[in-house]
């Protein structure tokens, strides 16, 4: 049978382009014994894969020109050649970027749910029961380690990982700051329980985040880099923890971009930044999903996603990811 | 009787000059009860004090325009009326740059040693024994965590804390890259068993980091910040540990100077860039007063001295630090 995919057509030079990417016919024949044809149902599309884009060694590799991209997937099992799979299973993988594949069984993973069950829909494992659940979790309880009464600043607060930050912050009994680009974020942002929501956009981030946290900020958690950081230092407490878990503002620059200017503060705050890969937190996956799973059943998180429709706006779909054009998780349903 | 004082005469405005000093005479009078007459024989100029220059909150107060500046002092007990102390004990304080002092006993800590006892010298309280010895061992082994085989980057290797930074480092079966600002720092640096000294002045540092540590980096001790900050965070190796203990190259910019470049990699490599303040470390110092009293004893450390004669040299000696003018521990004898 025959399916179609996504491929790097060039490795994006600052912004990336949707002539970046080109879109290719394969036949994909029948899946021998312990195969799996899968059928997409919904793909994933996450800020860190334009690293992947970078010819360069990182902690994984980098996607190559001419060969179709790779990203979480949910998807339905259409024909099985495995004793493990059958026909109609929701299957996670790492396939994205494609509508149909056949797939050695070990590259799947049996979703605990079905199509058309209720409960959690499938799309949840991509989002807050999958990856960036996963890294808003182990992000803030494992290195930002909050307190109650504490205040935590979430960047990106409106995005698929920070929406979750700054809610378990909540549930944590933490005050929480949450930044964001446009008015309508900020007001989904108040609607979750954040305690100030802060449009980026409008004013000085400093004066804005000062006003917010007038004591100061015990956890930061970064999504973006740049000012952001910058603004998250100056207003760091003493001991405060500095969770790295992304630098969305410098992933397309051309350029280096410099850091913040108050690197010093680091010393005189006894600051902690740590940096983190969600693939390193796997340990606490069922915990994870044991406690997200429980809040999303008691009404404690809200969800949001933003949803394209069809392979071929993958691309647009992954470049608005840039442009602040989703709230919460950004997802293609296939 | 009589005494002199060094006074902050004004903030300095970017590098430090020795007309924002100035000496003046007091009047001590005589010790009331529980007070002691202190002579000064040994003082220290350390980096900090440059940051208590600036008037802003900080983890010490400001100096003050007009007072004596503070810091830590060596000296012999000439009157006491409190029964701890008695004329001819040596003690260290707070109290240094001045010559003469009246201190209530509570400010004095009685040194285990006496003058002309062989052994470890009295100044080696300000220096391998004192604040910079807690510094380096406390910074190096808490916060960077070196394990045998490991490779330790650390800047402003000759100083006073980066020099036993260095050979602690060695102690624990490290492979030690150590920078310096002058061959004969260089020189000194191999005699005490460094693996790899690199003159920051001559070539890029970025080359000759990579190509003296071809593996990368799992531990960096932070003296300088800067061009050393960014080319450790290139270097580092997944989960590295970078010590932020000081900033040296920043203490006097008159504009924030920007952080490096490559701060994203804080996230990708995984990294912990951790700042500390000696003084949270006070618990360690009977082990480190144990570990490196032994280590002193056994002609395991190298001691390096850069001594000017007089109070009035005290300026020129606190400037010093800042062009690289000392090798090891800076001190004015008095």
């Amino acid at each position: 049978m025959k399916s179609r995919e996504i491929r790097l057509k060039s490795r994006p030079v600052g912004m990336t382009k949707t002539t970046d990417f080109e879109t290719a016919e394969v036949d994909l024949g029948a899946p021998a014994a312990g195969q799996v044809l899968v059928r997409n149902r919904w793909m994933s599309v996450d800020p860190y894969m334009r690293g992947r884009m970078y010819d360069r060694p990182s902690y994984v590799p980098p996607f190559q020109i001419g060969e179709a991209l790779q990203g979480g997937a949910i998807g339905e099992v259409v024909e099985s050649a495995d004793g493990g799979f059958a026909p109609g299973d929701l299957v996670s993988s790492m396939l994205g970027w494609r509508e149909d594949f056949i797939a050695p069984a070990s590259a799947l993973e049996k979703l605990p749910v079905s199509l058309g069950s209720g409960g959690v829909p499938p799309q949840a494992y991509l989002g807050v029961m999958g990856m960036p659940g996963l890294t808003a979790y182990a992000g803030l309880l494992e290195i930002g380690q909050p307190k109650p009464g504490e205040t935590v600043f979430v960047s990106g607060g409106a995005g698929a990982v920070g929406s979750l930050v700054a809610q378990i912050a909540k549930l944590k009994g933490c005050t929480v700051v949450a930044s964001a680009g446009s008015d309508a974020k900020c007001e989904w942002l108040k609607s979750a329980g954040v305690d100030h929501a802060i449009n980026y956009k409008h004013g000085n981030l400093l004066d804005q985040v000062r006003s917010a946290a007038p004591k100061g900020i015990d956890v930061y958690f970064d999504n973006v880099g740049g000012e952001h950081l910058e603004v998250a230092i100056e207003l760091a407490r003493t001991n405060a923890r500095l969770v790295e878990c992304g630098m969305i503002g410098s992933y397309n620059a051309a350029e280096p971009t410099p850091g913040p200017r108050n690197m010093i503060m680091i010393v005189g705050k006894s600051l902690t930044l740590r940096g983190f890969i969600v693939f390193n937190f796997a340990h606490l996956r069922p915990q994870f999903l044991t406690d997200m799973g429980g809040w999303l059943a008691a009404g404690q998180i809200r969800v949001e996603e933003t949803v394209m429709d069809g392979l071929d706006k993958a691309p647009d779909a992954f470049l608005a990811l840039f442009s602040g054009g989703n709230t919460g998780k950004m997802l293609v349903k296939l």
